[in-house]
């Protein structure tokens, strides 16, 4: 199997994409690795050149490009010729730790639709209090949502999940405003009838407030809401853990008894970092495609490396052709 | 100044109902209070009846009851007779923490509407770490908005703030996936300009994760997203003390360090308790409604009377009807 990987998007390019990458090559036997961005950076880190290659390029796509005009106008971007790897035949899925907008672009310019999908969806996984993880989709490929769109989102993930995570019958749940059939705003309202007819264990409406109890493995909502809880989560456990240290280092006593407790907080701060599940998945595209979180150290980039992996191996893209098919 | 309040809605009602009521009387010379509820289990907590009244009735509207349903059948409920005080010029505002869509109906129905708003919105203040908080608005009044909604919500806010809470020019902020002008779904990309345009200190479009660090004091949003928000923010601080309580609690090391930390997270978990601001204000009706939180203790009640005495004492209600008929 082979896998694209951009080398230079995300904050800590190349060195941790690097490291990443050699980390997946001891890891996984049945891998080859094609690293994509300038040669003379790549090497300074490249320890182990087992199974990997270098497909150089001086091009980068940067944080701050606009999404869709970057894709088509760097057309040798570091993240543009990995994508382009995929398109070609020469790589089974790509990933890239850079601007999240133009990744969506590349994977629907570039790697292109599965015919039949209407909307792509971004899918991260995202930490629950048990560590088992839920899927929340759509995080933002599309601002707007139809009922059908979610349908098609709900099916993606119920067979991502229990094809590379391993879930048998994957809990799907609807985001919205109360448990009850009739809640809801119009997209939900009209939503509900659409999963519980579809060929997925739909377990009903779920409440934002139990996302992280577990309450589903799946969870389905528009790009917008899903954006919005995504940050909101990231929002306040950062603001949870600001407030915590404030407070503990406002006094000797408290110092002292914070700096014992240590490895538990950094235990807590493990458990609500999802880049241990991976990256987002791009749900929808002929080949898998993944968007490692830009702030992605070697150990998220070797997590995103094995969900690709995983993704691949268990023929995600092609089982979602079929199932839409039908 | 008269106060109605529903001394039957809530998890510890009646007795955290009256114990608050009788603070907020010792705290504010200036208020009168009537209790609306069973008067032999009022009377048991009720050590003192300085400036406060009893209004007899057995019907109350449960937290399972259907809202409107509820609000249309139990004409008697201590709910609906506390709303009724407000329409019949007994009272200048009510205040409960029952039923939420109750409250909501109750509100709409019996209170009424400002002539000109197409939508009351139901607004909590929320905490941020710098302990100023942020309004948020509106949380589930109304599941799906249109943009002329989000502009009244923007005003309704922006005078309670100025009015209620004495900020000078309160930033208003537009609830969005990227702070860029283009961003977001159809309804943002729509009401932001109409925002630009209005009478309040618009300062753009905010991020989810920016909330609790205070970027702005009003922030303005669709029911069904607010309602999201607000309840992954309840979620994720919930989730965080569950996990820091597992973790802690796990060796005889930690747990001791844990005991010397006790009042240190208790001041982090007052910080996150958005009670200390008042209950979520109903906006957009002809008098102050406020809906306290259903697990409210006598203190929260105590924070909600005073916020119903501020809206009342500065006009907040004439002052968003005669915003809005220019």
């Amino acid at each position: 199997m082979r896998l694209a990987i951009d080398a230079m998007g995300g904050d800590n390019a190349p060195k941790e994409i690097v490291l990443g990458a050699i980390k997946a090559i001891s890891a996984f036997s049945d891998i080859h690795i094609t690293l994509v961005g300038d040669e003379s950076q790549i090497r300074q880190h490249l320890t182990n050149e087992e199974r990997i290659e270098i497909l150089h390029t001086e091009e980068v796509i940067l944080s701050t490009d606009e999404p869709v005009r970057a894709v088509r106008r760097k057309k040798n971007a570091s993240m543009v010729l990995a994508a382009r790897q995929v398109t070609e035949g020469k790589a089974d899925a790509c990933l890239s730790a850079g601007n999240t907008g133009a990744l969506m672009a590349a994977g629907l310019f570039v790697v292109g639709r599965i015919e039949g999908i209407e909307r792509p969806a971004l899918a991260p996984t995202l930490p629950t209090i048990g560590g088992e993880g839920f899927l929340l989709l759509d995080v933002g490929a599309n601002a707007d949502a139809k009922p059908e769109h979610l349908l098609q989102y709900a099916l993606m993930g119920s067979i991502y999940s229990e094809k590379a995570r391993g879930m048998k019958s994957p809990r799907v749940g609807l985001l919205n405003i109360g448990t009850e059939e009739k809640k809801g705003n119009e997209l939900t309202k009209n939503t509900f009838a659409l999963l519980q007819n579809a060929d997925i264990n739909f377990v009903g409406n779920v409440e934002a407030r139990e996302l992280l109890n577990g309450v589903a493995d799946v969870v389905v909502t528009d790009g917008f809401t899903g954006n919005m809880v995504l940050k909101t989560i990231e929002g306040t456990a950062m603001s949870v853990f600001k407030m915590l240290k404030q407070t503990l280092m406002s006094s000797t006593k408290s110092k002292l008894a914070a700096a014992v407790l240590k490895p538990e907080f950094a235990t807590i701060k493990g458990k609500m970092d999802y880049t241990e599940y991976g990256g987002a998945g791009l749900f929808g595209l002929k080949a898998p495609v993944i968007k490692a979180h830009g702030s992605s150290d070697a150990n998220a980039i070797y997590n995103s490396v094995r969900q690709a992996r995983e993704m691949v191996a268990n023929d995600v893209a092609g089982t979602i052709k079929t199932a839409i098919e039908k």
